[in-house]
């Protein structure tokens, strides 16, 4: 790849976390170029060496492909002007994530479809995490369907978003934790519903409890798999080592647990498994760690932009 | 209460987080004096105006009750020591939690027991906020017993002592959140699981986790209960407002879910709940909170040896 | 002090971190009663037991004294019509601090003045620490003001309030560290030189530059100070000893320096200094370190309120 | 460049936080490979996807240059092996800083004498900040030498490093701050004074006096600087940029100042000015911010390596 051969990409919503994250991806990616990115209240302004102009003056002819970040219910209206206009398509948005316009970008379970796809609807944080730690145990009919699914995740501040509110303040979150939208009200949970019954053939119940942790990036998932049939720590491990040991963003750990810190500021997902003792039925606890910013959002964007471009797929990534 | 009618009260172990707390809390405390405390390295030094003392010097005649914060393993004889020397004491290591010597000291539940006991034993951290989370659901048969109850916990950092390991230095745990001894591997679970039968006659399985949280103090317990029966929101509000509503050191929250700042530096359990929408078969989940050094140790020591000593309960302490 | 004879205490501006901080302070002092507390988005909430009230509906005439944590610009009306309607006033915004309409409160320096006034300016945060470590030194014209004080002052976020704005989200303050009004911006400096000159006689040149650090609560103060003759450590340890030894909420350190954990949650100056090493002129670095919501906001706005109302002066508060 | 000329690199202590840094710019950078990497405890462990050695194993021959990030004191041995066995070497302790047998290794100003280097001693993280703020007022004559420069510094904590000490725990530097080795006591002043007057001519006196922040890294220095000549914000700026414009690694701001969020995870430098009001002599406040464990260690070093190898100056690292 030299310069010559650049793709250029539009950015689409700058200035907020997730496309603050791509411009950064993308500035350093050897095979992209930015067109140009956009903002509303900071255009103008220079972010990693690109001018932020106003969504208006967004010159989506300069662009092959467009990355939007901009807000759910915001982003559908101007990635469809970018498809009118020619031009493929990262939404980062919740948008079209249960939709059929879009290809559903989870890269490791649906590489094929992005490869060939005009739109790609991006998948959000916590459904990114939960999908690649379930699907391979949903696929083999691990899952014992008569009991629930519980997953604890806890996610970094800024998968809040940069908007200013009382409760994300500094003053509020450091030293804090709470969990929120409990008793299954997340938004995610319908596309972690739908995901896991088309890729894996699951439709027992989840319980998705979210928490807000006092760290600015990063998501850890604890899931709790209730199982049909014992398999012990080496067999669950070896699992995921038959489905991701060829994968380079994915990391599965043997006898140990992820953290935060093997995921901050890497394309990774990181996965662990414990068996539980003392318990009458057979069951897993699963964790599963990624950075919100990078394989939750900006970072998997470029994985499947990547994909979408016969690049090679980890172009501008650190796995 | 007036400063002749103090009562001395000596301090074992005066030097780790949990024993600082008990000390700026008996040196506030109006009824209390601190008779001696001890420190083996810091001996010699002053702490909220006391100079500690080694523990071979400890002038047990001299106080009238003895609160131990001594490591696990070594608090046991030095507390037989006191007793033998004819001293009540309230132990807060796990020495005696499982033991038939002790008084379990989870004063909301254990108060009778707690009035007349020579010997208590304070409960561990996470099991205070499982157990007053738990015991009212429990005492009533709400709970499903042939589904498991899932426990997600996750503390400050206080909660691993202060001894120096490069696992507890700023640089690893802040910006980190991780997951350890999971699969029911946690000390605290047997003690959990005995009260859980002993107090409420729960006998089903536990599936306890615990978590490291880049905060200095805090609990908080994300405690997923199958029910037997449907409750809305506001009956299983109703039911934990009928046994705790008199009680100073529990808060019921009401359409709310607690938060760490509800209870950092407080001797205080804050409890909400929040029904499960999209499940085949009622489930409840439930958030308790608590100060691991204050409601979860020291706090909860000097409210039980208020209760020893016929003080008022909260004498001494901020609910 | 029995519940009967418990002073009736009126606060204006609840809601915000030192309004709340005035609440938990006066809800367990053990000579005062909160006679109403007033907010605006939150009225009708309750906080430490205490219901909210618009301003428009303040009972003035049911408060002995009024307690003003409004904002700057909004305070001084207020706190007019409190004074109108005959009521003693502490004012904790910057309104009346360069005015003689009122009695400057750094309670240490001006305890006579304060005990008899009617209306006392609580003294900013910053000028509280630097005051204290100051004027010992130019009282005794040590301080060589041919050349300059340098203060570089750090403090934690609560200090700049619980509106929401960008810059204080966690997002960007968690580990951040920048420098904010340097060059002699800063509103707090015509406070600091103007008490300065008039309590101490110093009328040198001072370069003060407030930093916004990471932490929830806390000020730490370097002060480098030039200075007349040479003084050594334990020589400047001993004048602070000197003017400081009998005051319940001046800590001196000897050999040591303050860090914030010695201070927050306390109402509590600690002051050390170190001789410095390798300069042709004598000099001397002094740490000062408050808590900004205690001693550097509501907490002396309590010691100054037990001054004026014949109270013992730590009534309420921990030192 | 291409993989089968990238340079072998040996890595003399790879465990600690500056060895890890430079295993993960290593194993991204273009033009570099690893040839070994050494620890003691951890040997036998990947790290980066490299196999820690133990430093009696280490193949000094594969090796065409060796950066040593092994402790103060213990460093120069193992460098003067490597020197001994034909390696050229960039030496990231405080070993050779002082000494003739090293070229000084502040790219931006030694940058023709490092070319040439058999061995450069890395300066220290303080001084990097400190000097490149310093030298081009001090060439300049600006720098009024009858005044001291002082200079308040605050690191993050992975600046004192990864062995165990109770001082660093989280529970102790979570929500605190406070000086170290005030008064002129720190070990790099005599390397930042050395280098000032051999690179800047500049012999007056300094105070230093560094702080610990709660960050995990990051470097922020708020230098005072006495002039002998009145300059404006708009000139000193344009002293910087005449000095930096064309360097990659420094970014001189334009009437604002630095945070640390402008340089972490970067091998850059940020500088901004501010003018002093309100002082009888002319004084300018400088602020300068690097990452500690890029720009003040791992970083510069490989910029180091790559400027002595003939590789692109930022090849492997992002400014």
């Amino acid at each position: 790849m030299n310069i010559n051969s650049r793709v250029p990409v539009g950015v689409l919503g700058a200035s907020g976390y997730v496309g603050q994250e791509l411009l950064q991806l993308l500035t350093r990616h050897p095979g992209a170029s930015v067109a140009f990115a956009t903002a509303e209240s900071a255009a103008g302004e220079r972010r990693e060496g690109v001018e932020l102009v106003r969504i208006a003056d967004a010159p989506l002819a300069r662009a092959e492909i467009v990355l939007s970040a901009l807000p759910h219910g915001v982003s559908a209206g101007y990635v469809r002007e970018a498809r009118a206009a020619g031009r493929r398509a990262v939404d980062l948005s919740a948008d079209f994530r249960l939709s059929s316009e879009a290809v559903y970008g989870l890269t490791e379970v649906t590489r094929p479809r992005v490869a060939g796809a005009e739109l790609v609807a991006n998948p959000g944080c916590y459904p990114t995490a939960a999908l690649l730690a379930l699907l391979p145990l949903a696929a083999r009919g691990l899952i014992d369907d008569s009991r629930e699914v519980v997953i604890d995740a806890a996610s970094g501040v800024t998968g809040a978003g940069r908007a200013p509110k009382r409760e994300l303040l500094f003053g509020e979150v450091a030293e804090d934790f709470r969990a929120y939208a409990a008793g299954n009200e997340h938004r995610h949970l319908p596309e972690l519903k739908a995901t896991l019954e088309r890729e894996g053939g699951f439709t027992g119940d989840l319980v998705f409890t979210p928490h807000l942790l006092p760290v600015k990036r990063g998501i850890l998932e604890t899931i709790h798999v209730p199982l049909t049939r014992l398999v012990d720590r080496a067999t669950a491990e070896g699992i995921y080592e038959a489905v991701y040991g060829a994968e380079p963003c994915v990391t599965v750990l043997h006898g140990a647990l992820p953290s935060l810190k093997d995921v901050v500021y890497r394309n990774r997902v990181a996965i662990g498994v414990a068996l539980v003792a003392n318990v009458r039925r057979p069951r897993l606890t699963v964790i599963a760690a990624i950075d919100n910013l990078v394989k939750g959002a900006a970072g998997q964007a470029i994985q499947n932009m990547n994909v979408m471009l016969g690049l090679p797929e980890t172009a501008g990534l650190v796995c």
